[in-house]
């Protein structure tokens, strides 16, 4: 397996992850030194495919092939180029590089777009540099509340996100008056190539992933149970107000739920990722009085979030009377979910098989920018990269050979989408 | 209600209140400054009552007085001395207090024993200065394992046990050669009277409580689940290796436990005091890979902790294997219960009716020097006063007027048995 365009990916591959090393694995904050590396990286590889790169105030990045009408709404393939601190060297990249690939196939192969076909390198897709999802692709769209450049921080600086777009050049002021560089009516397609973030096609054998939707979640980043501490050997059963025989009881409360989900076909995954007596008060002769735990449910159904919400505060309410403690769950924050277009799903199911690329449907799990693309009403689809030990860790692995089964149903579609 | 039993004890209890105060609270750290300021009081206070006093080489005090037959074995009255940090003024010392207000009491009623009556302050009970149960009357038996008194750290100075001792004038290596400063055979009855450290006497509307027996425990310090830190989103039910369902899973198959000794009448009370996710490492948006917990579990019945050991472990071990995880409970401590003598308790029921004193009898959920006593074959009972608020908190309130009706109760016994 070697090609002028495998070639390309992995010299872009290699000199990433050397540029951006930060032993264990790599870092490219959101507007920081490796995620500029990376875009500059891009950029240059792109000299002599003969693109034209233009950045937008938000310091997205595109290079673009015109096509033969470039009055025609555009395909689009993209991804971001950031990583979260110590991560791997294919999540959000990958995506970038096999649109750099692909154009570089389609030209070997003699291909010319109808319409012009643009890889955008999105900033700031990673959550832990500023906490607002999809922050460069958001941006584009003129999506993030004013209120939001100069409120929000970067984990690692504490500097506010205009002032990390300022020292970049870019314009977070025109954006916070309303600017929309991106145009959703000019994007016909958009097609975002991604490693699985999860370990679904390593355990199904398969290289390549068919995205169907974008999994929506419901946050709860503040759920508190209130009890009341207590001797624990003096303290008959009925007096008692403990928080954690109360918090593990919601918790089944909430696996009773996904069971349900599960039998009906439906679907869900939960998780609470943290789950924590209070260290400075707990003891092993003491019955707690408080517990604090995190809730994240996800879905490709929306509705069923809300319906699990809704289902879940009935329970704590019954929960905390029976254990005469207070469950409160608090606010939750909503990421819709977001449908990948049937065509377009049909379209690289049709071209994998006519191609024997060993594809499969299924869900993501993770957010993704082309989320936001969804949103704007644009067709979008996604392709999954099979992945080993998951991502956002230094041990994320990705097969060249799988990247480049990849590339090659990308290639297949853009011949008749481009 | 006021009397000169009633009057000392008051006093007793303001002057310790005032020169051991830590707002919030007291605190009477073992061989520490606040007890030894309890332990001069009390020797203070029964200058006029012709007592005699003593001391151990452990640095227990003995406040005798003599019997008419001194060959005959003697009648205990005793408790402790010291206290958690901001505890609070009663807990241990109401005790002492009342065994010094009960000769008094018997004095001024022209009372003479037959035996020794033997008020006894005790070093050392509180487990949060030498991580070591019931020290002070352990090594008047000579019961604390040799390797200990060089061993056991004071929380709060770093300092061994035999070094906090020497400081004092005891005689930590006459007792690691294996001196017991105080004869089982010589003593006849022990009775330790305390507040209730839990709410039942409230909750019931009784002054007093005539204890049935002292309940063993199990701890586990260190229990551990270990998975597997995973995607929240973007892995499949099937591929989670979830640490805290796994945990709360298990906290169920201790409450199916409870459940069924509470059907069969069992007396048993269990508590996970704590229960976290790894700060470290967990995360909102990720499937937790580890959660540590405590255990602490405790019966009358020694045998039905160990059974309930047995089928934790099991259910912990088919837990583990349905969710891919481990739950290693690692090792307990196990201190047995101690049951109170029978005939005592007969007596005192006996003696609360004839004099209209509204008791109940109960088990005791937490440990108390008592046990040691019955643990040497000693006959033993245990008066409960009422107390609001728990203990071991500065908010701790017994009212005098309980401590007179538990006084009277216990003056009755001792013209029986002294």
């Amino acid at each position: 397996m070697s090609s002028p365009a495998i070639d390309l990916a992995a010299s872009l591959f290699d000199r990433l992850a050397a540029e951006t090393a930060t032993p264990p694995g790599v870092t490219r904050a959101s507007f920081g030194a490796g995620e500029q590396f990376a875009h500059a990286l891009v950029a240059d590889a792109v000299r002599d495919l003969g693109l034209i790169v233009t950045d937008d105030i938000a310091g997205n990045r595109y290079m673009t092939w015109p096509g033969r009408d470039r009055a025609l709404p555009r395909v689009f393939i993209g991804s971001h180029l950031d990583s979260v601190p110590h991560g791997g060297n294919f999540d959000g990249a990958a995506g970038v590089i096999m649109g750099l690939a692909a154009i570089r196939a389609l030209k070997d192969g003699g291909f010319e777009p109808q319409r012009d076909i643009v890889v955008m390198a999105i900033r700031a897709e990673e959550l832990v540099w500023f906490p607002t999802p999809y922050a460069g692709s958001r941006m584009a769209f003129g999506l993030v509340p004013a209120e939001e450049y100069e409120g929000l921080v970067r984990s690692d600086t504490g500097r506010t996100l205009a002032d990390h777009m300022r020292e970049l050049g870019f314009d977070p002021d025109a954006l916070r008056e309303g600017a929309r560089p991106l145009d959703p009516a000019t994007i016909e397609i958009y097609i975002e190539p991604h490693i699985e973030q999860g370990p679904l096609l390593v355990g199904l054998g398969k290289p390549v992933g068919i995205v169907t939707g974008i999994r929506g979640n419901l946050r709860y980043p503040n759920c508190i149970v209130r009890g009341t501490y207590g001797h624990a050997g003096a303290t008959p059963r009925a007096y008692r107000h403990d928080a954690v025989f109360a918090a593990t009881d919601f918790a089944s409360a909430v696996e009773d739920a996904w069971d349900d989900h599960e039998r009906n076909g439906r679907d869900f995954v939960a998780t609470l990722g943290q789950f924590s007596t209070d260290a400075r008060h707990h003891g092993m002769t003491k019955i707690s009085g408080e517990v604090r735990f995190t809730m994240d449910l996800r879905s490709l159904d929306n509705d069923l979030l809300l319906e699990t919400d809704r289902r879940l505060r009935e329970r704590a309410r019954e929960i905390s009377k029976a254990r005469r403690v207070e469950i409160d769950l608090d606010i939750y924050r909503n990421a819709p979910s977001a449908i990948m277009d049937q065509n377009l799903i049909s379209l690289l199911e049709e071209e994998a098989k006519a191609s024997g690329i060993d594809a499969v449907t299924m869900p993501s799990g993770a957010g993704h920018d082309c989320a936001t693309f969804a949103w704007q009403g644009i067709r979008t689809a996604m392709l999954f990269i099979r992945n080993e030990n998951g991502s956002h860790n230094p041990d994320e692995a990705m097969a060249m050979d799988d990247f480049a089964e990849a590339l090659k149903l990308l290639v297949r579609a853009l011949r008749r989408v481009g």
